[in-house]
């Protein structure tokens, strides 16, 4: 009944979910690890009371006490594991990117329509946050009507030092554009980056940035990555419809009155704000593939659509121009995905 | 077409109702002033552009000049004052208390009944808040059906030195006693005063209390006065009901973030909070009598069982039991009133 | 004492004016009135104690009895109204817009430069509303740094059948116009009009937009225009700084729990979000002259830029094209203006 | 590593934590059951990998392969089971009530005493609800100040046929006197228990209830029991101290501006507002288990005083008066706990 598990990159992410997996996830065990820094495989096996120490992700894959895969190793090397992962016929949860490049994400989904059904799952937590979900239900209830606009926000205390121009685009915004394609049901047609006057903390970095997306129907999305904003972690987002809006409400648990202020808490940062995701995410994969279901969360697909909208994004803010999301037709595999 | 109005008492609120008279108000002016301290009435007149200063309150309110009275003097001239100008058949706004005794207070009712028209009207100024109207509304409405409970909380970041035991009952929570009975349109039955842990900030005063009441219809209503609460004025209420439940909103007009938190401003203390429903109450007034419509606010009536219920309460807090309130049998005058 | 006001044009807004400075407004009187339409006019100062019905705005300028000018004719009009007003050497009021052309606009401004004083307001009543003065003060204590993104959305439930395409920016995003120049105290520069996928309650309206603005310093301002969205007037605004940001709260004044939901209300129309930010507008207007501190409000100069802004999106919204705004020097007259 | 847990009780509770243990926790698995109906205990287990049927609960607890014991068989049975778990040195978790009367409650902490460490915990699943938790976190950092007063507000839409008068105290406001005691690390020491006008939706019931307790410190509580209220499943609650206050937030994860109202949605039932904390009690006492620190949650003790609390209200409901609460000399085994 337990979900045989193994994981591919022990670094911080993938520590993290063995993590989860270990101590918060019902039905699932982790069997295998590995790490291209074989030192560090042995020491997060060591914790765990059943892991075999394999020393490539091959073996992984091929072992045959492993269920199911999970790759958090370096995004280069994500194509190969998950092709490897789909040949084998086995599931495979991949944290974001997919894969580095279109082609790669492309041939995923080659690889994928190939084995003629749904195996890969990547790590776009936001789709299992409450917050998110009660977003999407109202969307989808049509209380608002059609959606028209799309507000969002995402705001990050700093980043790190090796942080970069378009990492507001392809490690920040790509978290926007996968829940806004996933609220609306629609594919982004049009990128265009806008460069406001720079925020002083942000050092030689492009920051804040506003993204304006077009959808499929016309929809209009604007996306703010502010990320040197000091005050906390803090997503907002609304869909603006016909006859109404949806909002994300304010976070903070409780209200404190004192010195002149009511006042909420802003998540320190994102593990604050979408931990309880990461749960729910992982709970959910497991779940669905013990009751032989599949994946049913974010797909080659949504992968492949990120990567090319964040393309898309990094182009218009290099030319500074509105760029074309051009996708390959959908398979059918993803026909009924969102 | 203007209110000439008279001012007996020219002291801090005096003078803020003759500034908001001069300054904010439609369609009156001051013509006449008088004060205990000659001084102080014959400076503040030589700021008005045309006001004769009194000797005595009987000359303010004989001056065939003055149209309406207003009455800001200590509160045991009141009664002399308001029985003065209902007996003149001038319309009054009285400050509170009406008077300070409940005979007193049931005087001046005599004095009105025998009058056969409204003529006063006391200063509790809540009824004009926008908040508290709302509330009102969505009460009288019936969408939460028939009231059961009443909480309400009045807290003051801090009190004067000569504030004592009692005020927090007479001074603090008497405008909690109009309210509510405005609110619910029932009159309070009994009362119980409650003495927690003090308040550290609160010296010798017994800070903070919480009253309860009964009303005629069997709600049950607290009241918590914290006066030296620090943290600024804070005013909340609900009203609960069989259906569902009202409650006062947030005031603060903005939202700040910053710092790890979102926040909004408490009002630093009660003109902040009320100095609009200062300003209504007067214009409403005013309105009224040069529309030939008498005093609308709180009557005499509304100034006597505001009166009963302290002195009920007082006595309550001495004796640690359970208080009944006894009005007197209500004249026909006030029956439309609240 | 009383300051003696003369209306220019007695329609809808003509008559809500003398209402406010006959009812609500302290310490003026409304002594003169002309209208296109005689018969207005005369209906009007029926119901005025004295008002004399001049035959021509000219007229109305001329007479002795008249301190000063409000104009709320028909937009062609204003230029001649205030030209002269200022020639006459009195205070004027001027509705929106300033006047119907960018060369109208600078003539006024000629004219009041000629003068040597600042003569004119503008009747931009935003800066008036407690909430946008309450996010002025904070952009401007520095909290939130230097200011990097404006957010503005401007909402209605409905527009009238002769509104027309170019309206959403003429008539309604000219309030955010001018409330981003007076909150960031910035010229903006260029503009940018999205058009994005239309509401089935606008017709032929292309509704709503999304406007795209850049500041001398290099802020970026996103304005939403949603014009037909029926549930309510809605105004909501973000200035987004380096540090924090401060944005618009809630408006109810109660929340009410009933049927599965804790809601408050939204505004039904402009009327009631911005009827007390129209009362105090005319209330200091009224005090500033009467103090004898001439016009201190949006100047000439604001309603000359809020025509150059509009002209240049109206351009946008055709050319699909970010249009420059290019502004004429500012007099040292309006120096110190925001 | 699997903590094994045999579940006495199979009732609609029951199958809820064995779904829990089985579903959502991680490191548990349910491997022995019993029921008083054994026929429904043999249906569940028949939904279990590996679960033995027990005729009784005491073979169940001498069952080698239990670790570990959850109650959830009909209160009065509570006793024995919790007895004979302690004496066989196994952890047992109990449902509230920890026994239906003081004495029982007494004889379980006569039991653990002489076994000398933790082995009981109690079903007050309010203490692992993240909110609750950061109301404590305000509270112990001293932010508020010494805590003066406690407002609580424990509101259902409805309650079954069954629901008697006194279950408003024992069954649905023992939670808010736990979470009261354990916020303030206080105990209760009187109870007065006032009855308001009933709501016509409560039948005979007297309903609402607002009861009053006093703390070891002086603290008030009041604690509002709104049974039929309609609207929703509403828990509220602020913490009054010398200093300010903090409050229990919004629940609504998001806000919908739809036909003239911003609004924001109450939880329908117990279920919706705290299934997380049910989560998080079990994982976090499967956690202390696996890890060897005992049971870390609520204790016998706070069962006991739970009970004496409830009885304490019961009386006073019965008999209108003020009702001291009288506990038995803390034992040291509790001395660490709230």
């Amino acid at each position: 009944m337990t979900l045989r598990v193994g994981v591919i990159g022990t670094g911080m992410i993938g520590q993290d979910h063995i993590r989860r997996l270990t101590e918060v996830v019902s039905g699932a065990e982790v069997v295998a690890v590995t790490d291209a820094d074989e030192l560090v495989a042995k020491e997060v096996a060591a914790r765990l009371p059943d892991a075999t120490v394999h020393p490539a992700g091959a073996d992984l894959i091929a072992d045959e006490r492993v269920d199911a895969v999970i790759v958090c190793s370096w995004g280069p090397t994500h194509e190969e594991y998950v092709v490897a992962s789909i040949v084998a016929g086995k599931p495979v949860f991949c944290e974001k990117p997919l894969a580095t490049t279109e082609e790669a994400c492309s041939r995923i989904i080659d690889a994928e329509v190939e084995a003629g059904r749904r195996l890969v799952q990547v790590g776009f937590m936001r789709r299992y946050d409450a917050a998110y979900r009660a977003m999407k239900q109202v969307v989808d209830s049509g209380d608002i009507g059609s959606p028209l606009l799309v507000h969002s926000r995402h705001r990050n205390p700093s980043v790190p030092e090796h942080y970069t121009r378009e990492m507001a685009i392809t490690d920040t915004a790509v978290h926007d554009f996968d829940t806004v394609r996933w609220l609306l049901g629609e594919e982004l047609v049009s990128a265009t980056v806008l460069t406001p006057r720079r925020s002083r903390h942000g050092g030689d970095l492009q920051d804040p940035l506003l993204m304006l997306f077009e959808t499929e129907l016309g929809a209009l999305v604007d996306v703010e990555t502010s990320v040197n904003i000091r005050y906390g972690y803090d997503i907002q987002g609304e869909v603006v419809g016909e006859d109404g809006t949806v909002s994300l409400a304010e976070t903070s648990p409780v209200l404190v009155r004192r010195g002149g202020t009511v006042s909420g808490r802003v998540p320190e940062d994102w593990r604050e704000r979408f931990i309880r995701a990461y749960d729910v995410e992982l709970q959910e994969w497991v779940d669905a593939l013990a009751a032989g279901r599949g994946a049913t969360g974010p797909s080659s697909w949504d992968g492949y659509a990120a990567a090319v909208v964040s393309d898309a994004a990094v182009e218009a803010l290099r030319s500074g121009s509105k760029v074309a999301i051009d996708l390959r037709d959908k398979p059918d595999l993803y026909a009924k995905e969102g």
